[in-house]
Parts: C-alpha cells; structure tokens; sequence
C-alpha cells in the first residue's frame, strides 16, 4: 500500500525519521549514564514501547491505568506518573502483574494511603516516587520539608517502598539555548530538597525529572538519575519552536485532503480539531525560530509538511481552514497535504490507527491500544 | 452501580436532562412543520440516534463515513454533510446499505464527480444537497450563480440525484436574544440563492439549516424545510454561554477526582485536555450570562457542576487546575466533582465509554461506536 491509497485524516509516522529520534535519545542518556524511562503518553502503543526498551531504556512511564496495563505486556518496569487516587483506581494500579517492577508517583498522604490500602488487598508492595514542585505549580510538595514529611509517611507503609522523588519541569519552554536561568533556579530548588532528604537520612535512590523540551540538558541537572521524555519519539511543532528538535524531526503528520477550496484565500481539509486538537504553540520565549511559528498573527494549530509558511489558521471539528495567505501555492479538491501537528500527544490520543511509511510506502499500521479508558476487556467486549 | 464506583475521568450523562433536551427540539421542530435531521458528531452512538428517530426525527446527519456505516444500522435515511472527496472516501460512502435513502453534501465538481463514479461502481444512486455559504466563509459556494451551475453539474449525473441545499449558519454565535441582524442577513443571501435556483428551474426540495446555537430561531429563515442541530442532546458550557440553553440543561458532564491539593490555591483534577480538549468558550457577543464564563479572566476549559464559579483555569494532557480563586470551597484529595465542558462534542470524541445516571444511579453504560476514523472491523479485529 503507498500513501495515496490511505483514507484520510490518518496519523502517519515517518518511520526512519523515528528511529533516528529514537537513537539519539537513547545515545544522549547512555552517554550521561542516565536512565531513559520514555513516557509512552505519546505513543501509547506496546510494540513502539518495544523499541524502546531494545534501544536500553530501563522501563517505561505511563499516565493512565490503561496505559498501565497496556505496557505491562512489554515492560517489566513501570512508573505509574500519576497519583493513583480513590479506591477504584488504586485497585486497579495494584492488579497490575506482580511480576512487574511497579513504582506511582504521588504527592499526597491520601494518596499513599489509597495505594497502600489497595496493595494490602493485593498481597504485595508498591514502589513510591514523592512527587516535588519544582517551579511548574501544578502537582508536587512545596518545600523540602513537605517533602520528607511525605517520606517519612511513605516508608512507614508496609506495603509501599519509598524509591525515591520525581518532578516535571513542564514549565520550562524557553528555547532550549535560553533556558540557563530557568535550570539554574531548578538545580537550586532540587538541591535543597536533596540536602533536606540526604539530612533525613532519606537519599533517594531514583531522581526523576526531564521532559522533551528540556531532555537534552537533563546532564546539566545535579542529582538526577532518570529521564522520562515522551514527544521525542515523534516530535512535533511546539518541540520545534523551543528548538528541541528541528522540523525534519518531526516523524508523525497527519495525512489530510483538500475537501472545498470555495472560500477564497483558504483550502479546507478533512483534518480539524478532533483530529489536530486545539492546541496553541506553547513557549515561554516567543523569538521562535523563523518559519515555525508566527507570533504576529497567531501560530495556527498545524503547518503543512514541505511548506511550513502555510499553516491550519481555524478549525470546526472536522474540517482545518489552510491559510494560502503568505504563499503561492492554490492547491485543488481532492489534493492532499501533511500536517505537522502543534502537540503530536494528542493527535495520538485521537486516533484509533495510526500507519508507518517509509517514502511513499506504508509498511505497517497499527492500532493504539492504550487510547482510552476503561479496562480493554470492557471496550472490545 | 452508583456514581461513587465508577473510575474517573469519565463522561456521565443526565438521562432526564438529556430526554427533555431530546423532547423539546423535537417538539419544536414538529410546531413549526420542520424537519429534524440530528447531526450525531455530538453523541456518536446508535441507541441515541434511535431515540431521536423514535421522537420524530426524519433521518440523521454525519460527518464521518464511519459515524455514517454505524449509524446506519438504526436509520434508514442518512445525510453525510461533508463532501466525500477522493476515491477511497468516495466508495466507502457508496458502499453503505443499499437501503437507506443516502445524500451527501458538498460544494464542488470534483467533490460531485468523486461521489458520482463511486456511485456508478457501487450501482446505486446517492442524493446531493449542494452546500452553499450563507456567511461562515468555512465552506459551500459563494453566490447564487455558482450555486445554479453546481446545482445543473450535480442533475447532470446519472448517479446523482439534486435533493436540495445545504447550509451551516455556524458564525452565529451572538447570544440568541442578540440574532436579528445576522439572522436577516442570512435570510437576506438564503433569498437570493433560493431565487435563482427558482427561475434556473432547480427549486431544491429540501432546504438544510440549522445549529444548535440557532436551532430555537430556525423558523424565522424563510425557505428553511430542515434542521441538523446536534450539541443540543447534551449541550455545554458554550451553548449556555449563547442563552441557547440553560446551564440546568447541560446534560453530559466530566466525572473527575481532585487529585492533588499541593499546589496552594487550586485543586488539581484527574480530567485535563485528554478528557475535555483545549476549547475556549466562543461566542460573538461577550457580555455572556452572569456564572458562565468570565471574560476579564478567561473562560476556562470547563467549570464545577454546582459550583460555577470554580473553573477549570488551565491543563495539562491528564490534569485540570481548578481556580479557587474566587469560592471558599477547598476540596481535599479524593474529592469528586462533575466538569460541565465547553465543548461537549469534542468529549464524547475523546472517551470509549459513557454512563448514563439518573441521580446518583447509574442505569447504563455505553460504548461509542461512531467515533474514530477506521472501518469498525479494522479496529475490532
């Protein structure tokens, strides 16, 4: 099958492009001897998991119970990155295989307490990260002193061992050459609350942090011992505007066709915001590199593959609006074009297949079988 | 089951709410002779399109071929309001049900030329609405010239068949009490179109209109046979925002834990852009009902069921940051709310499973056939 024969809108994944991001990442952390804990949120599909595991890394890092489960099939060790919070997830958390390496990062007594109930009923022990706040303001304890209070909580469940702390450094979206000052204040903040936990007695054995956008800086971070970056797998638009990847990076478009061109000045294609999400370019410096984005009149929710100057300007639910404003090009009904996606996550979380290329042919499709909810066994019947 | 055991996030469904939303567009419709042509893009699941059938609806409307192939197996007369350009789109359409009674609407040659040699293979005939733009500048033709000589394109194809034209007045987005100038402006272009298709001899037996946002106004667009509202099943903070309807008639809400309180004025929830997408509140008119939104501050992504004033400020892929700056309420780890959306489309597109409650009770659970892109037996295996 070659591209021209796929029914449109369709995810598509430059599979040499991947395996290079794929490579790279996995050579950066060798070199650094950090452990790579890819977060699968992007991919959310066992066999990509797979090659990530083959490349070295030592787990994966999962959001969702399903996502949870999904890769246990592949995995041997996973960290569940979120606080599994309330009775019924718990359980669910704590049926994951025994024979799996299983660590939840959590910032909360409750949340401790509803994981160690469940792995009380479970008959078996839990690995805690302690969540900590390092500049995001979105989940984790404030203070160092927070911090080994939680602890010091966590180590006194049975049923979970304390496996050390994690954070997110999500707030850092400053074009990677100009994120000095930001890692600065990370390295401080950390620091303390390393010295705090190392007074207590309490050394974390893992300190988990690094996303994309800072990924290849997470050396320059003193302490940390583990990386989970999840976009670098594909890339996508926002990673190019922070320059943490360039755009021939950017592995997954996604496959759309000109449906009306009867609107002057735009062409309308059959890929709108429930196949591209609504979602702006995110940075924290707007001198973006030239081409990416354009702060003067908005970014767009896309740009087409090969002709970056013509972005999604709006958007219905089914149908993206093609700005042929700064460009020559007039395509016609029925051509169809790539689209390089603001935030490739949820482009992923949108579809149920997602298809590999190589050229114009398409060597595999694939299903995604982490999307979603509810246990599988619940959805396929 | 009750609301307490269901794992969260999850999308639950007022079924009163949502059966006197059903009752009272379709008595509307039936008090001013129109006919009720549901879009499903809002609830994507068979046994609703049966109950808006079994309440008078004349057909359903689609966007997607598959919302097209799965509804098809409860209505026996399906509109697929988007153009079905290109082959491989083109034959999958041709390829539902010989006996439903088929149209599709589009707005070029190419688009009427795909479908008609789709139809010609598949040996059948499929009825055409010919879309016309009445002010949305998204898609459809752009004069009353360009609307006979498609019209006369379309009645030249043996596999064709003129049913009428189609429209989307989905600018409107004025609070309702605020329509009148768009409204005459739309009956003022409508005019002209059904004019000239008048004296070309191409009168269209059907006349296509119709939103949710405007649907309650429809009757005074002169020419207008037919309706395709589809938000108001369940409809949503936006739709509210409009005055078309009332917040007490949101039906579909986000089920969602707190499960963080680390962060110091906000409650972070397990419901972020995966569960309610990154929609902003639109309307024309931004002097909106006091308690829906905001606009010196920013709408938000959703709001707390009960407690409008807490909304949801800002995401990430699986958490909402709850704005507690404006209530007394501190909710603690563990806590449920209900999250109405903004877009409560978008939702539904996002969860495998819904659950509809009366009360605290939950009667029913339901998967969501018609979203995603594929064949079903692609992805079921």
């Amino acid at each position: 099958m070659t591209l021209d024969e796929l029914e449109t809108p369709a995810p598509v994944v430059d599979l040499a492009r991947m395996e290079r991001n794929l490579d790279g990442m996995a050579a950066y952390a060798a070199s650094h001897d950090l452990a790579l804990r890819p977060h699968i949120k992007t991919h959310k599909t066992p066999w990509l998991a797979a090659e990530q595991l083959r490349r070295g890394a030592v787990g994966v890092t999962c959001a969702t119970p399903r996502e949870a489960e999904v890769m246990s099939e592949v995995a041997d060790d996973v960290l569940l990155a979120y606080p599994a919070v309330g009775a019924v997830r718990a359980r669910r958390v704590a049926a994951l295989p025994a024979d799996i390496r299983l660590a939840v990062a959590l910032d909360s007594v409750r949340a401790a307490d509803d994981l160690a109930d469940a792995a009380r009923e479970a008959g078996r022990r839990v690995g805690v990260l302690v969540e900590c706040d390092m500049g995001m303001r979105r989940v984790g304890v404030q203070t160092p002193e927070e911090a080994v209070a939680l602890v010091r909580h966590v180590a006194g469940r049975r049923e979970l061992e304390y496996a050390g702390i994690t954070f997110y450094p999500g707030h850092i979206r400053e074009a990677v050459n100009q994120q000095d000052d930001a890692l600065t204040a990370l390295n401080q903040r950390l620091g303390r609350t390393l010295d705090a936990l190392k007074r207590a007695g309490l050394d974390p054995a893992t300190v988990s942090g690094g996303s994309t956008p800072t990924a290849l800086r997470t050396h320059e971070i003193a302490g940390v011992t583990e990386m989970r970056p999840g976009t670098y797998i594909f890339n996508d638009r926002t990673t190019a505007a922070i320059g943490a990847c360039t755009l021939d990076e950017c592995a997954l478009t996604v496959l759309a066709t000109v449906v009306s061109t009867a609107v002057p000045g735009q062409a309308v294609i059959d890929a709108g915001t429930k196949s591209l999400g609504r979602e702006p370019i995110r940075t924290g410096d707007r001198s973006v590199p030239t081409g990416v984005a354009r702060p003067d009149e908005g970014d767009g929710f896309g740009a087409v593959y090969g002709r970056e100057d013509v972005i999604v300007r709006a958007m219905s639910e089914e149908h993206g609006l093609l700005d042929l404003s700064r460009s020559d090009w007039r395509p016609a009904v029925g051509d169809r074009v790539r689209i390089i996606p603001n935030h490739v996550c949820i482009v992923v979380h949108l579809f149920d297949m997602v298809h590999g290329i190589r050229g114009e042919a398409v060597e595999s499709s694939w299903q995604v079988p982490a999307r979603g909810r509810a246990a599988q066994a619940d959805v396929l019947g």
